[in-house]
């Protein structure tokens, strides 16, 4: 992975990250005003004050520093997401918290803030490092969800898991994707509901 | 409805419609060749040879015209999807057919031809007419194939049969509304049979 040397925004700390930490932050803040696409390096070490140089020693690329703002708010819907399955008590409910945390969490972060909304759309159209590693967690939540619903008795064993967790998956992926999230905006108060519900009928013993 | 005089480009015959017939096939033509975005009333005018004036006597508008078109690629996609529906005996096999069908029927025509996806884009993005029919009416097919399912002892019949029509038209949503289908390209392989699986398995008695 790319971005084992990533730590959330907020954490800040004496570490050699320190530097890295601060030219994100201040990509971040730059970004969402003045929109990913339209702004250069240039821009960027002018806006901080550090040198072009500088900054080029710490990310090779505007994109890689894109990929850890990125990779920061992919981490902070997935922490939101942890929290609320490992919340609630049983599998059923768990499946319905996840569906419904990524959801909630995947609006407010990608769609509050137009500017950055445009990092996460080059991320997923390009399919960047970060979010592929993200739709991998988020199917290894899943798959443990319906590993723990099996061994509980409240789900079907016949079907093999990693088919029943990829389509599930494929059931979600309009609601946590920034491309079709957009185009679902009509639906995200009653889908998420609705689809728990019907998979959760596909999952009864 | 709007477009109840639509009938289909390749069914020209002797009627009233011969005209609007005539420029919705010019029409079809020249969208297809220079966008339909970028084309106006005038260019289309001037390509098939009548006068704005008299354009401007069956269509109140360019979209007026593009809705025609759109109204006619709905209506293949939805006899193909019928009959394939027909083709099969079983409400089980009816639902599988009716998902694979309505995503290789969508990809046919919106995506062959990149210029006439533009069409289908704006009806979907701004929710013309004659797509909001269609979905109704793909709804309604939905529906009828659940309805055989349980007279037929195929399906369970706890589920309110709105709620069990309305989840499953939200599993097939992504993969045949064309904005959300663009993004869905390396799924329309595999996702429909297992989108079909979990459904079926959410439909069982």
């Amino acid at each position: 992975m790319k971005n084992t040397h990533a730590s959330p925004i907020a954490a800040r700390g004496p570490a050699d990250h320190n530097v890295r930490d601060q030219i994100v932050a201040a990509a971040t803040d730059h970004f969402s005003r003045y929109g990913y696409e339209k702004t250069t390096v240039s821009d960027l070490a002018k806006a901080i004050g550090f040198s072009k140089a500088y900054i080029y020693k710490f990310f090779e690329s505007k994109q890689a520093i894109g990929e850890m703002i990125c990779a920061n708010c992919l981490r902070e819907i997935e922490n939101d997401v942890r929290a609320a399955v490992d919340a609630a008590e049983h599998p059923p409910e768990k499946l319905r918290r996840m569906f419904k945390t990524i959801v909630e969490a995947s609006l407010r972060l990608f769609f509050q803030d137009r500017k950055l909304y445009e990092i996460a759309a080059s991320a997923a159209g390009e399919r960047w490092q970060a979010t592929v590693a993200y739709e991998e967690r988020i199917r290894d939540l899943l798959q443990e969800i319906v590993q723990q619903g099996r061994l509980s008795g409240d789900f079907e064993r016949k079907t093999p898991l990693d088919e029943t967790t990829k389509a599930i998956y494929l059931v979600m992926r309009p609601y946590l994707h920034p491309l079709l999230l957009q185009y679902n905006f009509d639906n995200t108060e009653e889908a998420p509901a609705q689809l728990s519900s019907l998979v959760l009928r596909s999952l009864s013993p």
